[in-house]
C-alpha cells in the first residue's frame, strides 16, 4: 500500500529541477538530511529525524536512495514513490552509539552507488545536519571534495505547484477555526493552557474533509506582560483582565503550513494600544498593497517601514519569512526575507508569512497575514480580518 | 518578574557539576547549545532555537552568558536566573543570512569574558548545533583548539533531583489521562486526527492543579496495516474494525516527559496476537523485576531477551533510553541506552522509558513503562495496567 500526497510526475519534476541545479554546482551527490526536503523529493514522513537519515540523490543514478533507522524503514516503503531496492535501512547498533556513526553507512552507500563521487553535497545549516553527522561522513569519505548547498532544495520549494498551494489552503482553513476557537475561549479567569488545549483540538480536527496535523511549533502566546516575548511557552496561570495576549498559531495540512497572529485585548483597551494597533494594520496593508510577481522583498518591507516610521515605530526583526512545508523546529523556509537588502524577486507561487509583529518595553502586538502571491497580485491563505479582537 | 522553575540553588548545583566535568575534560568554556541542556542550567524556556542560541560556560567566570537573538532576550530575562549583564542578544541582521553568521557574535562573546581561552568544548551531536554553526565558530576562533564533550551535560542531568521527580510524576498523571482519553474515543468508524484531538486537548489541559505543554514530538498512532511502522503520523481517515492501533504519547510538564505506549484491538483479537501481547507484557515484567540500583542497562535488556528468546522472538531495536527534560524532536536524553553492550549502571534518580514495541512484518506491538529508579527499585510514572486494550 503506497500513501503519496502527490503524484509521481510532481515528484519526478521536482528531481529533475534538484538535479539540474547539482549540475549548475558541480554535486555528483547531494546528501538531503532537511526533512522537509527529504519529504519534498520522495514523499517520506515519520518522526524518525532524530535519528541520522538522508535521502541521497545521485547525478548518475535516476531515483534517490533513503537510508534510515531499520524501524522506520515499514514508513518509506508505504510513504515514498521509491521502490523497494532503493530503501536502504541501517540496524540499530547505529543509534546513538559512542563507537559508531550511520555517516560511515550513508558513505558506503554512495560509494557503492557512485564510486566515482568527486563532489558530495551537504546541507551544512540544516537542522538535524549535526556537527557531528558531517565530521563523520567527512571522515569517512577522504577521496571527495565536501561542497556546501545548503538551501539548494529550499529553493526549489520556493515555487509552490498547485497542489501545494491547495494543501496550504486546506492548512490556512484549519488556521482560520483554531483562532476563532482561541477567541472563544480566551477569557480572563481561564487558564493560558486550557487555551492552547481547545487551539491543539481544532487544529487536528481540522474540517470536515481535511484532518489536520501538528504544526512545527506550539502556539506562541505570550499573555500579560509575556506580550513582550517573541516565542514563550504557555503556562497554566489564569488569564488577568485588562490584560493583551498574542497568539502565533499555524494550521498544518499534510505538512504544509499557513501561520497567523492576533492579539486579543480582554478589557477595554486604553487609546495608545487601539493607535498601535491602528499603525501595525496600516503597516501590513501597505505592504500588501505592493505585493505583487516583480516586487522584491525589500519594496514589501520598505512598504511597511515607511508606514510605521511615519508613526515613529521602528521593528529591528524582519517582517517575514517565506512557508511552505515543514517539519519541526520552525514554519520558516530559510529562504528569503522580507526585509531590507533582501533582493529576491517575488514570483507567482511564492508563500510568505508577513509578520507584523512588535514586542516592546512594555507590550506587544502581532497581526500577521499568509498570502500565496498569484499572477497579479496575491491570495490571501486565512480570510481573518486583521484587526485587534477585543474581548469585553 | 522572574519565573523559575526550580531554586537558584539547584541551578547552581547543576553548574558545579557541569564546571567539574569541564576541568576533568580540560575545556576552559563550554557552548552549550542543545536546548534541554540550557534549561537545566539557566532556566531558559522559549521556542527559539531555531535561530542560532547559546549558553556559554566559563570555568574561569562564576555565571554563564546567554547569547541569542534581541526579540527571544525579554524571555532570558523572564525564565533564567542569570542577571541582566549575562543577558546578551545579537541583532536581527545574523538571523538566516547569507553574508554573516550568529557564531561570530558568540565568538566575540567568548572572547570578550576569557580572553586566554585555548580549550572550548562544543555538543558536535547536539540538535541544533549544525555542522555551518560548528564551521563558523571554528573559523571564527583559530587560536583555540575545540573539543567533542557532546553529552557532558547530558550525562549530568541523567541523574533527577527531588524536584525533577515531581515534574516526571505530573508528566506522568497527565500521560495517563490523555491514554484514557485515546481509549474512550478511538473507535472504528472515527477519524484518526480526532483522536489525536482528544489526546492533545487532554494534553494541555493537564490537571486541575498542573497544566501540560505540548511534547517533544506528536503521538506516534500506527492504525491497522501502519502498526508496523514505529513512527508514523496519523491521517484523516477512519479506523476499520477488527484493527490494530500502537499509540505512543508523553504529557509534559515544564519540559519533563514520561512516555507511554499502549495497543488497542478494535474487537476480538485473534489468539495468536493475544499471545503475542502476553509474550510482551511478560518480557517487560521480566526487565521490571531485575531493575534495581547497581544493575546495568544491559542486565535489564538481558532479562527482557531471555524471555522473549523463550517465545521465538527477537527485538531488533533497543529495548529502551533515559529520559527527563526535552525538546523536540525526542524524549529520549541520549545517554543510556537498554541494550546489549550498554554497561552503565543504574542509580536513585535514574529515569527510563522501556519501550517493549515490536514491530513485526504483518502488524506491531507496544505496552511500555516510565520510571524512576529508587533506592531499592523503582517507581513507576504510569500507573496505566501493562496490558493489551481491547474494544468491543
Amino acid at each position: 500500500m503506497r500513501n503519496l500526497n502527490f503524484s509521481e510526475a510532481e515528484y519526478k519534476s521536482r528531481l529533475r529541477r534538484v538535479k539540474e541545479r547539482m549540475l549548475t554546482e558541480g554535486v555528483d551527490v547531494l546528501v538531503v538530511t532537511e526533512p522537509a526536503n527529504i519529504y519534498y523529493l520522495s514523499g517520506y514522513d515519520a518522526w524518525s529525524f532524530y535519528t541520522v537519515q538522508a535521502l541521497i540523490v545521485f547525478q548518475e543514478v535516476e531515483t534517490p536512495l533513503w537510508v534510515g533507522r531499520l524501524i522506520d524503514s515499514a514508513t518509506a516503503h508505504v510513504t515514498t514513490y521509491l521502490p523497494a531496492d532503493r530503501i536502504v535501512p541501517y540496524p540499530d547498533v547505529y543509534v546513538q552509539a559512542a563507537d559508531r556513526h550511520a555517516a560511515q553507512f550513508i558513505a558506503d552507500m554512495i560509494l557503492c552507488d557512485c564510486p566515482s563521487a568527486k563532489v558530495v553535497g551537504v546541507e551544512m545549516g540544516a537542522y538535524y545536519y549535526t556537527a557531528r553527522d558531517h565530521a563523520e561522513l567527512v571522515k569517512a569519505m577522504p577521496n571527495v571534495r565536501f561542497k556546501d548547498v545548503e538551501l539548494l532544495v529550499n529553493w526549489v520549494r520556493f515555487i509552490k505547484s498547485e497542489q501545494e498551494v491547495a494543501y496550504m489552503r486546506q492548512a490556512g482553513e484549519i488556521t482560520e477555526r483554531m483562532m476563532a476557537r482561541a477567541v472563544e475561549v480566551a477569557a480572563p479567569g481561564i487558564r493560558e493552557c486550557d487555551v492552547a488545549a481547545a487551539i491543539y483540538h481544532a487544529q487536528m480536527s481540522g474540517t470536515e474533509s481535511c484532518g489536520g496535523l501538528p504544526a512545527t511549533s506550539p502556539p506562541h502566546m505570550g499573555f500579560g506582560a509575556r506580550a513582550r516575548e517573541a516565542h514563550p511557552i504557555f503556562s497554566d496561570r489564569p488569564i488577568d483582565p485588562n490584560s493583551v495576549a498574542n497568539i502565533e498559531i499555524s494550521g498544518c495540512r499534510l505538512r504544509y503550513h499557513a501561520p497567523m497572529s492576533r492579539t486579543i485585548y480582554f478589557g477595554e483597551p486604553p487609546q495608545n494600544y487601539r493607535d498601535l494597533a491602528s499603525h501595525v494594520i496600516e503597516g501590513i496593508n501597505a505592504s500588501l498593497d505592493v505585493m505583487r510577481p516583480g516586487a522584491t522583498c525589500e519594496m514589501i518591507e520598505a512598504a511597511w517601514r515607511k508606514t510605521m516610521s511615519a508613526h515613529g515605530i521602528e521593528k529591528e526583526s524582519r517582517l517575514g519569512y517565506s512557508i511552505g512545508a515543514a517539519y519541526t523546529p520552525t514554519w520558516g523556509e530559510r529562504t528569503a526575507s522580507i526585509r531590507r537588502g533582501d533582493r529576491t524577486v517575488l514570483q507567482p507561487g511564492v508563500a510568505l508569512h508577513l509578520m507584523a509583529g512588535l514586542w516592546l518595553e512594555d507590550t506587544g502586538i502581532t497581526i500577521t497575514q499568509s498570502l500565496v502571491v498569484t499572477g497579479r497580485g496575491y491570495e490571501a491563505l486565512t480570510t481573518t480580518p486583521r484587526e485587534l479582537i477585543v474581548k469585553n
